[in-house]
């Protein structure tokens, strides 16, 4: 047994060794985020390291894209308030960036770990109280410290950065609420009228929709339950040429960039796992001359063709699972093997589908620009 | 338009400049695997950095594995033939690694490079024909060349060398056929004999649905069409603490990796996509005491929780398109910008998912003994 | 003309993309530290990743290191007061290291930004001014933002935690000033008491010579002028087995962490530069055994052998050129090309020898806290 | 004691795992070279990542850079002949690069490997025989396997093709022998005919101080025994703008570039260790302007202010210790731990230098070829 083993080596260098581990925070190559702070430490915060200079930021919008992500922006939210904003400690002077790196804070407030301190010696169920315990020995049982969500404010700050950069090129990338429990918009993004996705509280484009799934999503709450969904996004204007052949393929990158996002159990793009019954004669996507330029008539492909983008929109599907914090109660073990049941007191969302678009637009953003700041090296 | 404007400056730097790209070729940062070559050069290889010293290579066994991959294997693939077999020219000393990069090579044998003489200036759909030629202005047109899925025999050696260091853990990692076109293996993998997957041509576990899928393909064969499927791979005896809680998380690297196949469109684990009508009390897996270890009731957490491997079997599935290579006719446009119908000669696959079944692991394998390498520097 | 052919790219491209600089802003592959914060801005700091959990963090010693660094110390130093001490802010809970990234910050005090508001428009000679604008097109002029040598304070926090962590194998790293202008230590350091190394200002090991180097420095300061020097470093305990054959040689790290200090112009280790008139037949190091250890006679290898330890005493030393802040007058070019004389107001240090001790320790802690860590996968 | 403490841990660990290693054989980030092979493996070989399409190659340019490393080539090298010509196996189509990875081979002839047998079981001192043998518990102990200088024969040939892709900013990389034991030139690189460099075998560009050189190194010949020397390396038509400011300094990549090199002892650039009894108001450069160009009077920053490239000449210095292989007998331990005497028996170079010099070129090649390429982005 694998795990008898390690157990064992544990053990043996627990002598002469203090537990020594890794973490990996940071994300991109060319365009670098890395992460930093905890759900009830002092704040949250990043780094962004490969923004170019000359860059005059928007802060105003990159606030507004907090209020986005932040928690009790509606009723369908969880009761906790953020009032979330960012600040600049460097890399930028008078509103411009300067080409250093760029470090920014976001304060936490409104903590109440109290709530957390039941928790304190059992392991939630679905959360990763367990795997950080074993992984770490130790762990900020507060919140779930470093493994709340509370982290991704920090990366819808990078991503909005990232944004603002790839305006120069017109390349938009705008996400929605595609599904939320079994109630799904049929069609696919050119179907609806994505600017009306922000006009309600589900951020889904399609009006009848959006208050389907908030009725349901209410009902859930009612019950001390959760519900999942699906987030669409779509990425516009991309030129061609991002992306790399082999391990770098662009969809590689945003495959990676959503899985990394707390919640999100799978990704399909194009014809993903959506048209299995369909034969290459269906599926291929013919091409075209139009104004000198070459396009697909159908685009099954998701825009990507060989791992590099070809110039029709990118666009991606992701699975979202239920909020693992639930008011009803479940078993569980604590820290000393007891098995124990717990009943949660702390505020959480019933969905975190509607808060999560933010997060998913700053991911698909930041892979964006870090192939975007790539292919500036090929021209 | 983006486009456009990309147009403008090629042009303009083309004067002072040659046209600069870069491509990425490593997959890991531990256990580090760079490939090479091309579908119709001389070879394809790789270099692995980063393997132990001291590991006895079972050569037989990497021969096994490209056996497994390699063309030709049975009537459902294409005819093309290749008796791949690889030599190891660094990092190998009486059949033991010495620490120092492993390189290898794979000679390529019965190519028929005129073949594509008639493609050399169109661009086949839904291949990577036109994007590379936009990226780099130049491209080895012969079977593909990089794009060609011929790069996955490197691949498949260097993960038969991981498969074989993670055995010392007892790590196994199995993947088979789970679906092709609409037919498709209706329970989990508890539920089939995986030590069956090899004993039929499609590598499905269930011999009935093996002999309707070969069914399937044989006819889509003779309507010179293709057809895609599902793949899903089961990673079991991982210890626990594999992945890290950010952007590392082990399901990224999973995802990442996958994604980096040819012709994969999607990844999902856990629960993924199937269970979206689910809630939270149903989905969340209740932990419980046994023998001293924590475990869990269900694993719709897929064995991953906060990005760190929990001691469960992973799971994932994947969703693979058709072959793109299809003999029928269909429209495309040559480098000239002229609109043409392409009927395509060349020797290809009806369905590549039986093939796809061993690069599906050899990339598991790659993602799981990077992970295992930076553990190990945690204990 | 090169340059004049790149300015030509920058004119064209500014029409349809902002300026785009990429910055490297992090050091280490395994022990990563990423540092951030200009000279004149709130703070600088920094986020150091991959440290292990389990760490009891010595608070008080890292603010001694601090004070080691600061400006003001003593009548050698500049009179620009800088009461620095460390705030964590992420990665640290009861003083204890979690695993997930440690985050901290160190306030700035005591700026004077008028005194560089003369200097605005011009570039200060063998100072950043020139190279930054050209590269990034904007600068932040105060004090030299990014590029002054305040941002090493941040270093020396990481460094810090490193040389603590490092402390379980009893490794210690010990720097001191061997050379200040012409005046020289004329043997090596096993010659010398190092503990006495903190007795005086300049850091000298020898209090005689460390006198008439401090009236040297004192001199200089009256003439408006400024003095370099040389310091050496010693790594005492190394375990046998760190560093990589090729390009991760362990004298490569070293050589890269010292060279990115501020105003060090070389580097060698061992015999160095020193011995060139010996032959092989002096400077080859016998081995012999010793308690059933390996050991060498003499260690011009300087402990690394093919870019490996020994486990002999790794010792280095660097060359510091007097500080480019001078009082007296010089001639200098504006940014619109005019010729200009600069005449300094702004305090400075007559030599930043002494000062730079500590930095030198704390990034030969990191560049060996990164190779242990490297080596912890190997074990 | 450390040491005895890692040991133990081997020891213990040894029960239930594989002795682990890591080795890093790339260097670049933007330019990547992968390097590997053995001195009497059957080939060393490498991969060249991220070098743009669209590169005409000039093959026989880089033979004639593998000559000039080459053994053999006259009185004062060792006689082994290896007649080395390169193969490229990937990235190439019809002598122009494609975008993806270079990968090439030069075979291994010419080997005695029983002219190791008698050294199989013992360590040559100043080899890496010792340190090899502890990291990985195995070695490949003919002519020294990895650690073998035969490796850079691989690096040659990247850093040619660097140097072929730099010449479109007409960047120019020259060393020379500058010191061949107490030999030494007097002046910098501005007051010699660098031109004549290839004219005589010891590769000094100044013809009297070459012949007295090259008795020296006849002599040490027949003594058995080894020297050392200097080597200068000029940069020239470097563009303003290449590094980064904190730890991707460009005297950081090269510093740890040249450190890379086996025999390498020390780095210096610009004033180096050779000004240290000059004041600021001597050693700083002045700026003036010219034709609209800002230049500096003097350079005694070496070409580079604040890590970054000013337009002026970069120029280092390296100093090369007396090769390790003497034919005198040296007094050793071998792995049983017994004390023996060594008497050589192996062909060897009395002197690498001059064999060197286009390994110092090859490296600075690589190191600027990476930093143009991350300039790039910025442009």
């Amino acid at each position: 047994m694998a795990t008898v083993v390690l157990i064992v080596i544990v053990d043996v260098i627990a002598l002469v060794a203090i537990v020594t581990n890794t973490t990996m925070n940071t994300f991109g190559q060319y365009f670098r985020f890395t992460s930093f702070g905890e759900s009830h430490g002092m704040m949250v915060g990043g780094v962004l390291d490969g923004c170019p200079a000359g860059l005059t930021l928007d802060i105003e919008e990159i606030n507004e894209e907090l209020r986005r992500r932040r928690p009790g922006q509606s009723s369908i939210t969880t009761a906790r308030k953020e009032n979330d904003s960012v600040e600049f400690v460097s890399g930028v002077l008078d509103g411009v960036t300067t080409g250093v790196p760029i470090a920014f804070l976001i304060k936490n407030e409104n903590q109440r770990s109290q709530d957390y301190e039941q928790m304190k010696d059992l392991f939630r169920p679905s959360h990763a109280d367990y795997t950080y315990q074993m992984k770490y020995g130790i762990r900020d049982y507060r919140g779930g410290g470093r493994s709340s969500a509370r982290e991704t404010a920090a990366r819808v700050v990078a991503g909005s950065i990232a944004k603002q950069w790839l305006k120069q090129w017109n390349i938009t990338i705008q996400a929605y609420t595609s599904q939320i429990g079994p109630i799904a918009l049929e069609n696919d993004y050119t179907k609806y009228p994505l600017e009306q996705t922000e006009t309600n509280v589900v951020r889904c484009p399609q009006p009848e929709m959006a208050m389907q799934m908030q009725a349901l999503i209410e009902q859930v709450k009612s019950e001390g339950d959760s519900i999942g969904g699906t987030i669409t996004c779509v990425i516009s204007h991309l030129p061609v040429g991002l992306g790399n052949p082999i391990f770098g393929k662009l969809q590689a990158s945003l495959a990676q960039a959503m899985m990394s996002i707390n919640a999100v159990k799978g990704f399909e793009y194009g014809c993903g796992f959506q048209h299995l019954d369909k034969k290459g004669s269906e599926l291929n996507d013919a091409f075209y001359a139009e104004n000198g330029n070459v396009r697909t008539k159908t685009n099954y492909s998701g825009g990507i063709q060989g791992g590099i983008s070809n110039g029709e929109d990118v666009y991606f599907r992701v699975a979202v699972k239920p909020t693992a914090t639930i008011s009803l109660p479940q078993q569980t073990v604590d820290v000393h093997g007891n098995e124990v049941t717990l009943e949660a007191k702390g505020r959480h969302d019933p969905c975190i589908v509607p808060r999560a678009v933010p997060v998913v637009e700053a991911m698909a953003a930041l892979a964006v620009a870090d192939a975007m700041k790539q292919r500036l090296t090929e021209l």
